[in-house]
């Protein structure tokens, strides 16, 4: 089945509408994080259930209970789940977005207001919280759902919508709701195939389409001593430090040239093929990118292929800061009585929390015997989740790419990330059908940051791109 | 001369009275480092202006300049110079005192209002802020002035004060007021030796003198990188992370069983004398002791001895935490871009800041390099001291010695203390005379904590031997 040349007539004869649809949603300050803003979250999601009950979808505002922020009793914003479609004769894609955005003050650095979405005309970039993250690519499926019910165009897929608002905190209440709506009669049933639309391309230049997220596993490991912090001039060589001991096994876990130090963690790691490597080469980046991204001249290797290994095909450690110890500005002279050092492992297969945490854990408690310390060691892991990988020859995948060359007249980078987006496991988990990340915005977008934006060629095409992805699904699927 | 009967029996009998002043110093909150209460510190300035003038004492408020506090631009608390008696025939004693306070909330664990003295009859103790540091030991000073002038005695000595009201905070102004005010017709002009009452017993059970106080010099030590904060999910394994760095650097400081591990530094500590041993040998102190002050049992030795001269006689190097790291409670994927690890060293004879700072700087420079790291490292000195040294053979400390064997009926501990109290050096420096640290308190009354206590004993018995030192210093100056 081939894209009607009317959709994508439609969406260039709608730009500024579909700007102003932009528009409309980045002024709603929709930011989880910030208990002020719950009201505007629950806002937003109403917003959404119009516009989408507008268009024909069955919507359901799923309760998934409350929260307390601040000593505040608030309630979680709800999950839109909608449906579009039950052809038996189509497939069914699942889409994921949220609707809600990362906190954003114009006293951060923000060279605009970042809930006024802002048209630089000479750029095409389109300024505001959440013009990226998440609101442009959740925005993108709503288009092209306009563009065939007012279009008058039959969609080739059945639609399920998945829209949550809790993404930026840690999306409370998902998982369970996810779970709770898997088997016969359930929401999720009948799904083929997931497509989140919730990252970036790899740099500014070159589409991409991830297949591959890093799991975590996050440590807290606690030194304790003396029974309250201490003065340096009266205890200073009287008693065993608890910092001392700290920074010495926090230095034993990690290499400063970023081997991990932990014995057993790299005969996990599932080994490296020729085909894979390949892949690597093939990506459009440089050792350039990574430096001018952090912003100095600090990458750990020359060799491009190796730098995005790193972050992709092999896991990493990183320390994170201490807890408890002085951490103001300034000098003051106390010996900490209980530090906590913070650091995490990200996962690659074959790694687990399961299989990693006791290596972990183990290893720094016989390192702090060595210290023949009289202090205290306890180590916790503070959450985990696993890799993800998914097979990039799958249908789903075949389709995407086929949509990339459509719309971008060239081959998508084939990408795995280093972060999480643990709803991608969920869903691969619970519903056992093939997951797929499918970005809409570039790598310089500046997501979490100040000053994020979504270039308008990014919105328009890729709206267009969601559309054609969702017919190449039909023609592809088997 | 032998100190008069009369002298005695005057304390005895004014006891309830001088409570009743201690009382009413304690409750003027004259917390120096509060910017709400810095109307109160000069309060209590005033109050004590009045009562040396009612004992015939020519007071000078020197004022010593401003200081802007949390943006407040505030007037420094004055410095209380006074003068009494000035016979040719008599030494001239100087002494030295604060009348400021640290911070005290009833909700920081008090179990009793900190500015109201608390007297418990059962264990004979004086609850309230400043009550052992240093309003106890200053009014000590005024109760024996009081009982020869009210009581018809004539003083053995000259006197001259020197009272500060900034001594919790940085002695801001003092050492400039002190040095501006030596040379002839200057107010220090004729002083023949110093006597500090501003510290504690070494335990709850001796008296002590003290001759020695360390130095110190504190560094800060800048390990940066990225430009900005990075997500160890994007960038975990692709740069040199800078808190990496930071870690093994600071871990080469020290080992965990308090080794100062910087070249150099050993070999400039003045060796150990067998006579020195002997007198750490002597002093009344057990491992015990220490573990019971710090709350838990981790000394570094078993020896008493060593553990004294640990905090006495030889250098200790404390590491007291990193700024720029994740510092609060909880979870968080930061890569710091930039990081600084504070440490310092207390230094001890013959060590100083001048000849410590380029071995400390030097080596981290070379162990940095080791590191291969494409971070940047700066390290500075923020602040330093030297260490102080007395004879305690002096004929001060003879007197001192003499007095507390008069009114304690034992040898008292002769001690060294591993903080620093700068105005020690500066008298001993600018005036060129023997310096004598001379407690009131003791080692269990919670100073700078919660629930600070003067025993009444230690403050009618530290009374009396104030005013025997001066009778001492008359019989044994030389």
């Amino acid at each position: 089945m081939s894209v009607p040349q009317a959709f994508y007539d439609y969406i260039d004869s709608h730009e500024s509408q579909f700007i102003q649809r932009l528009a409309d949603a980045v002024a709603i300050p929709s930011v989880s994080a910030d208990a002020e803003h719950r009201k505007d979250v629950i806002a937003m999601g109403k917003y959404l259930q119009k516009q989408l009950q507008d268009l024909g979808v069955e919507v359901r505002m799923a309760d998934v209970g409350r929260q307390v922020v601040d000593g505040q009793d608030l309630p979680l914003p709800p999950v839109i789940l909608g449906k579009f479609g039950s052809d038996p004769k189509k497939k069914t894609v699942q889409l994921y977005a949220h609707y809600d955005v990362q906190p954003a003050l114009l006293s951060d650095g923000w060279n605009t207001d970042p809930f006024k979405l802002t048209h630089d005309g000479q750029t095409g970039r389109l300024y505001g919280r959440g013009a990226s993250d998440d609101k442009g690519p959740l925005l993108g499926w709503l288009n092209v759902l306009e563009a065939h019910v007012k279009g008058g165009l039959e969609l080739p897929v059945n639609l399920r919508f998945c829209f949550e608002g809790m993404e930026e905190s840690g999306s409370e209440g998902l998982d369970e709701l996810i779970e709770s709506e898997v088997g016969p009669g359930k929401f999720f049933e009948g799904v083929d195939c997931v497509c989140i639309s919730d990252n970036y391309w790899l740099n500014d230049r070159t589409p991409c389409i991830t297949y591959g997220l890093r799991g975590i596993t996050y440590y807290k490991l606690t030194v304790s001593g003396p029974g309250r912090d201490l003065h340096s001039g009266v205890f200073g060589n009287m008693v065993h430090e608890p910092l001392v001991d700290l920074v010495h096994l926090m230095a034993k876990l990690i290499s400063p040239q970023g081997e991990i130090l932990v014995p057993g963690i790299a005969e996990l790691v599932a080994p490296l093929t020729e085909e894979e490597r390949k892949r690597y080469d093939k990506l459009d980046y440089s050792v350039q990118d990574v430096e001018s991204a952090v912003g100095a001249a600090v990458a750990r290797s020359d060799d491009k292929s190796e730098l995005l290994m790193g972050r992709m095909r092999y896991p990493s450690l990183s320390l994170h800061g201490i807890e408890g110890a002085f951490s103001a500005p300034g000098a003051k002279t106390v010996i900490p009585a209980c530090v906590h050092g913070k650091f995490s492992l990200r996962l690659v297969p074959n790694l687990t929390p399961e299989n990693v945490d006791g290596l972990v854990i183990k290893y720094l408690k016989d390192e702090f015997a060595k210290l023949d310390s009289k202090n205290t060691l306890n180590v916790e892991s503070l959450h985990g989740g696993k890799p993800w990988i998914a097979d990039p020859n799958h249908w789903n995948y075949v389709a995407a790419i086929k949509a990339t060359e459509t719309i971008y007249k060239v081959s998508p980078d084939l990408t795995r990330e280093g972060g999480s987006i643990p709803v991608t496991l969920t869903f691969a988990e619970t519903l056992g059908v093939n997951v797929l990340l499918l970005p809409m915005g570039r790598g310089d977008d500046g997501a979490h940051s100040t000053n994020e934006k979504l270039d308008k060629s990014n919105y328009i095409q890729g709206t267009k791109l969601l559309g054609t992805y969702l017919y190449e699904v039909a023609a592809n699927a088997t």
